[in-house]
């Protein structure tokens, strides 16, 4: 293992969450809100110290580096940066105890947009946009957006290894040879939808604070609201706006780059998106018609249905009504969205749509292979044989997101709430969405469960974020032997 | 596809399911229950005819027979077998429609234990002893049975692909060369510890048909009770000796025949049955120490503990207490154990230990070929290399496994009961248990879903005690298409 240069990757991490934090601290400037301000200042503080020790200590580092130190460099790095990042919470005085604050802000990263707070209306402006901003950040990835500024870096494998560990989906999508091209077009287009997320929401009247947050919740598929009720009271058009802009940020973004190439006739083929469209038109369609008489109009009924289904398979978590009412098999859909995901190389989170393919994918070869035992099978994707070690990755992968969500329901159970309560709450955090069902429900908040489940809440939404692996890895004993 | 020698096949299986029958008809001859033997008499005679009809119409097959044949063959005479084993329980009048009749009959093939009716105690004799009889069938399974009578067969590579789809488990254990020698060693094993079950319940001073019938429900991990709440009023001595009787029906018969052997070692270092042993402990001493304020003495507590434990991890489904008014932790624990299930070659159903540890191991296998890309790991159980075929097809039917739990969930959601009913119904039809939670708790039945619910449920149990693969089979093109 080679810590120093993972030293120096986490210094480098800190100061850019120092440099991100600095317009959190202006915005409380401008409102005089002296207390946050004073959190923000100390935070920046310590985070300037620390990333100057570490990487004073670990300045002449190798450039030696694998798999093992790309996946645990992000999983460590992105423990570092909630660490931190939870600290403004309680130094203000608006969380009391630092547990709901790291959960808070995990939630934040991982644009979970679970919460603990139950009054959002009544945060320190600084401390709103903060939590917000957590969710751009953790959207697009931190680690991406330093290899997309860092000069050099280490090599083409440190860089390789580390957005494959960091961008969610089965394989890893080289847009272009480079990596670090590779980075920048993703944070180019990221922030280009991110502006124009922004202009349509100031054009529905919308506050430019609120617009701001509330689309860095979109991009990011976070779903932290800047209002109590989530997005239930602002206008329709804010509404469809912001049903359109969550399923745009659920779209694997190559996709975007293929678009701006001009090749639509391979983006309209790729059978990941047909699925994810698919999904999303199937389950509007059935909850419309379970949920029809609950509401005055066809509009309304049509908007709500279709803000929830966008929010919740991108994983987002926005709430325009709540669904805790909807009938049940309309929950159940929701929660079935919930576990499939949004599109691999996007911001959302979930199994992802490609994953959910190549296993019923590998099913299918597996029923012909009992037919034909003799025949050599392969499985496709997009017309291209897919590699079996993807396969292998994807089932492994499959076990190791069931096993996490039987144990955390078991964990959380301790806590006694009912079945749908501890199920929905982790599948909910687990696949980084935010409001679960029953007492997690839209209208609820997590900061009844207890600190050992709120604990177990953060590791599974890091989990999640982070594809299990990089989190399983920093478990395993091999992992910290000395080569 | 050998249409002709399925033909011939489903003829047989038909005439052994109308000998079984026999012995129902003569208890309700013996008990004076007319309508109940003008019912099985008018069975009889169906089955009769259709056999004959049936061997007439294929009596020249040839012996060609594939895996597809063996697959096909196996799910249609499950379900010509519960066709035709309904017909009783609707001709006596006591269950009112065919549907339910079907669910009922299709529960005691699969040996799951749900059912239909609420007042159990108020049956013909004759029906009480077919209902409970067709879990002692479906615990071993009839085509087993067939194939240890069966002179000559259609050659070792038909049986093979028989005793693969029938018995539980990924890979098929072979416990002696010839296949129709390991169906009578497994129908010896089996024919043995339910005389002994029966021995010890008539020495606990019960009645002579109670006793065979509990003994049937209990060796086939079946769970049709006598009893109006099962086994929650009978002595402690019984409900000790059930407890007992439904772990030794969970632990894979070869073990018994490796213990006849005289092979004690490798008994003690199976590793799945250590997983069996090890999670029944530990639940069990969870289970204690979250319920102990519920119940007046330790004795109580570790009994109902203990027998709840057994009965679900075994999938049997008996109860002797209301474990839906346990705590949440207690409940996940059962929900947990549900889906593990027993081991492969026993009788129980689920998931199955080994397929579990296989899971475990795969994702431990990938998580170290991460760390060391360049090795070539292998997974290794009881210290043999396992095949990676057996691993993709473990993958495979866990895919499966979880994609149909959604599935079903979904459709039963249509009912509108919540998530912890629909959840725990599938769960408990799906994994061949009985009982479930909520509103299809131990002291309540499934007479409230509706017919398509009933149908999924009926079509769960049967892709749950077949083991997934031929029942999907019969839904693939590839597998009617002539050759």
């Amino acid at each position: 293992m080679n810590y120093k240069m993972m030293g120096r990757f986490i210094a480098q991490i800190v100061a850019v969450e120092a440099v991100f934090m600095i317009p959190a601290l202006a915005i409380s400037l401008g409102y005089g809100e002296w207390a946050a301000v004073k959190a923000f200042a100390i935070t920046l503080g310590i985070m300037l110290c620390l990333s100057g020790i570490f990487y004073a200590l670990c300045r002449r580092a190798e450039k030696l580096f694998g798999a093992r130190e790309g996946l645990a460099c992000v999983a460590l790095s992105w423990m570092v940066m909630s660490l931190l990042g939870a600290l403004p919470f309680v130094l203000c005085g608006q969380v009391s105890n630092y547990i709901d604050a790291l959960f808070e802000i995990i939630s934040g990263f991982t644009t979970t947009g679970a919460s603990v707070i139950s009054n959002v209306e009544g945060l320190y402006k600084g401390i709103l946009y903060w939590r917000s901003f957590s969710h751009w950040i953790g959207g697009m990835g931190v680690l991406v957006f330093l290899l997309a500024i860092l000069p050099g870096g280490g090599g083409s494998g440190f860089t390789m290894h580390l957005l494959r560990a960091e961008s969610p989906g089965p394989d890893v999508g080289k847009l272009v040879p480079k990596m670090r091209q590779t980075a920048s077009i993703l944070y180019v287009i990221y922030i280009a939808l991110t502006i124009l997320n922004v202009i349509f929401l100031l054009f529905g009247k919308m506050h430019w604070l609120n617009a701001l947050c509330t689309a860095f919740g979109t991009a990011g598929t976070g779903g932290f609201g800047v209002f109590n009720d989530s997005l239930g009271n602002v206008s329709p058009y804010i509404q469809n706006v912001t049903t359109v802009f969550m399923f745009l940020f659920g779209v694997n973004f190559s996709c975007y780059y293929l678009l701006l190439l001009g090749k639509l006739r391979s983006v309209f083929k790729d059978e990941e998106l047909r699925l994810y469209v698919g999904l999303v038109v199937a389950s509007i369609l059935a909850i419309v018609l379970n949920i029809r008489p609950l509401y005055a109009t066809l509009e309304e009924t049509v908007r709500h249905a279709a803000f929830q289904v966008s929010s919740i398979m991108t994983t987002t978590g926005y709430t325009t009504t709540d669904y805790d009412l909807w009938p049940a098999f309309s929950k159940a859909i929701l929660l079935m969205l919930m576990m499939v995901g949004a599109c691999a190389g996007s911001t959302g989170g979930g199994l992802k749509c490609i994953r959910v393919l190549l296993l019923f994918k590998a099913l299918r070869r597996n029923i012909r292979q009992i037919l034909n035992p003799r025949k050599v099978l392969v499985v496709r994707s997009n017309d291209k044989v897919v590699d079996e070690k993807v396969l292998a990755n994807t089932n492994a992968y499959f076990a190791a997101y069931v096993i996490i969500l039987v144990v955390c329901t078991l964990i959380l159970s301790l806590d006694g709430f009912n079945l749908e309560t501890n199920l929905s709450a982790t599948i909910a955090t687990f696949n980084n969405i935010g409001p679960g069902m029953a007492a997690v429900g839209p209208t609820c908040n997590f900061a009844a469960y207890s600190t050992l489940s709120k604990l177990t809440m953060s590791l599974a939404m890091l989990a999640g974020r982070l594809e299990i692996f990089p989190i399983l890895i920093l478990f395993s004993r091999g992992t910290w032997r000395r080569k």
